[in-house]
């Protein structure tokens, strides 16, 4: 079977263990995660034996020629439609999902009788399988890849812009669509700034490098923080990369399935907080990464969920010293039952 | 006054002719065209005299060194924090805008007493005024003179992801950020279907080639489509394009402030169907561009708006014939007094 009618399926059995009839999707990700079609402005509908995208009709012809196990219409209006079907197939128990709704359709749906219901999708997207694993391993690795052939370019006086733009097609020439988000390259101070905005200044002699890179491959993403200093580093920073590096090993030790996200924070955050550093560790310690960079599970302080096979997660502590250097060690890992698989492996 | 603390002003302006006292604002997009400071994850509060930012703690540094006239803060909950100020300040009538909130956080404003309000930012952003009219027209520019470079370099056998790729390269080394959407490279029956989706087909001789393109440049995004034939054109792919073209041509030259969008619409559209071809136009006429590649206000058979000096919009007539080839021609324009300026010009 197709790996997306697959997930259709997966999806109707959750229905149907959750009691519901039908749930209304709006969300490109979603629809690309359940038909392989990427296309922006679908809305789709799935009840327990049936499945229904509506659509511009620009769109009809393609997304036909692509996806056969999806009834495609045009109607003139969607929510509309959507609505009119869930009443003609007289579905009592039809949901949408809060969390991914924007207002005024959630609210249009709850007009139309729908009720909220959390986290269906999510939980089908977090667990990645088959050639989704594949998709996120070729992705993670291209990035890993692009550090090493980067590295070396990196030269006293090239802007962070021009090291982003070099980065971005050295990933594409391996196949990469292209970068996952808003690659964050930091020069100096910087670096400091966990999520700086890459600019044109200069790299100076002895001055801390940290880039947070990733790129888009089959719609998958992947994340990955290197982070290195351009001369001779001085006892600050060697000791602040150690407590940093130490850190994201106790973290990446205690992925594993069974594990609750909040305990990998913290594997990290006492070995910083044990360093005296703690009060400048100042994000979570990772997140889910898929077909979005940042998605569920969340790992922090107060995170609640339990980590599981199948899980891909990042492992990014850090520390910032602003006006002087930030560090960030950063991996995507893939959990397993024993242990994770570090996806973006590669020499430091 | 610095151009973003002037945009805060004239919020506050439509506040008090609104008879309101203060807005929340949610999304990165409003609070960079507020601030100038454009990362994810911050939350806005707009009063008639004050004007406060709430973020997470590891944007606090970057915010506070770029933006001064905005009282920046990093609560434990952001929302909380915001509505707290509402009260504490003893404003009445605080709103939040429906058509850009999501589902959880709307119903949040509302429970704590927020009403909904329509449109407030959009009518200052859709009227683009001093810098912004600069960097748009440096983006437009970008774009039309990429397609000069990268046609004559779109030879037989090529593919069309190749094509994507270098166009990114030729706007990026004249200064772009990167390109502003997926960017629409088809090839042959690729044309014809108005989203296609980028993919590995190679060109052959004597088939259509079809750019829709733009870049990022401070910010603000170029939106140009191009169609041409690669080899010698048939007559039917003539008789198209000549009809797109004279078309696109009648819909520019009714642009002017004063001019109901639809208008603009019809004057494509009739064009089109009296040449017989209506039904292969499946889309609107354009839509408005700036921060968003597609923002108010949307040029279609439906649209209520009137056409102001200052907004900025694309014309781009098509037809799609499946499975031959179709043609769309794109230009973006900044609508006058007495007409447009077509920021994209160049030869086609």
């Amino acid at each position: 079977m197709n790996i997306h009618a697959k997930r259709i399926k997966d999806l109707q059995y959750l229905l149907k263990q959750n009691r519901l009839d039908a749930i209304v999707l709006s969300r490109t990700l979603e629809i690309g995660f359940l038909t392989g079609f990427h296309l922006d402005g679908l809305l789709m509908l799935v009840s327990r034996t049936g499945a229904w995208a509506f659509m511009p009709k620009m769109l009809l012809a393609d997304f036909n020629s692509k996806v056969n196990f999806v009834k495609a219409s045009s109607p003139d209006n969607m929510l509309e439609a959507a609505a009119a079907k869930v009443k003609e197939l007289g579905l009592k128990k039809a949901v949408f999902e809060p969390e991914t709704e924007s207002y005024l359709r959630g609210n249009f749906w709850k007009k139309c009788g729908f009720a909220e219901h959390k986290g269906l999708t999510s939980s089908l997207r977090k667990i990645k399988e088959g050639e989704e694993v594949e998709l996120l391993r070729k992705s993670c690795h291209i990035a890993a890849k692009a550090f090493g052939i980067i590295k070396p370019r990196i030269k006293t006086g090239r802007t962070e812009l021009s090291v982003y733009r070099e980065l971005e097609d050295i990933m594409q020439a391996m196949g990469a669509k292209g970068p996952s988000f808003n690659l964050i390259i930091g020069f100096g101070p910087d670096s400091a700034l966990p999520h700086h905005e890459t600019s044109e200044r200069k790299l100076r002699n002895n001055e801390a490098v940290l880039i947070d890179y990733g790129c888009v491959y089959g719609n998958y993403c992947s994340d990955i923080t290197r982070t290195y200093f351009h001369g001779k580093p001085d006892a600050e920073f060697k000791k602040v990369y150690a407590i940093v590096d130490a850190a994201q090993k106790a973290g990446l030790a205690k992925v594993r399935a069974g594990v609750k996200t909040r305990d990998v924070d913290a594997a990290c955050r006492s070995h910083i907080s044990d360093a005296g550093y703690g009060q400048y560790f100042i994000h979570g310690t990772g997140h889910g990464v898929g077909l979005e960079i940042h998605e569920a599970p969340t790992l922090n302080t107060k995170s609640e969920e339990v980590l599981t096979a199948g899980m891909a997660v990042t492992v990014e502590p850090g520390i910032y010293l602003q006006g002087k250097f930030g560090v960030r060690i950063e991996d995507s890992v893939l959990v397993t039952r024993t242990g994770c698989e570090i996806l973006t492996k590669m020499a430091r």
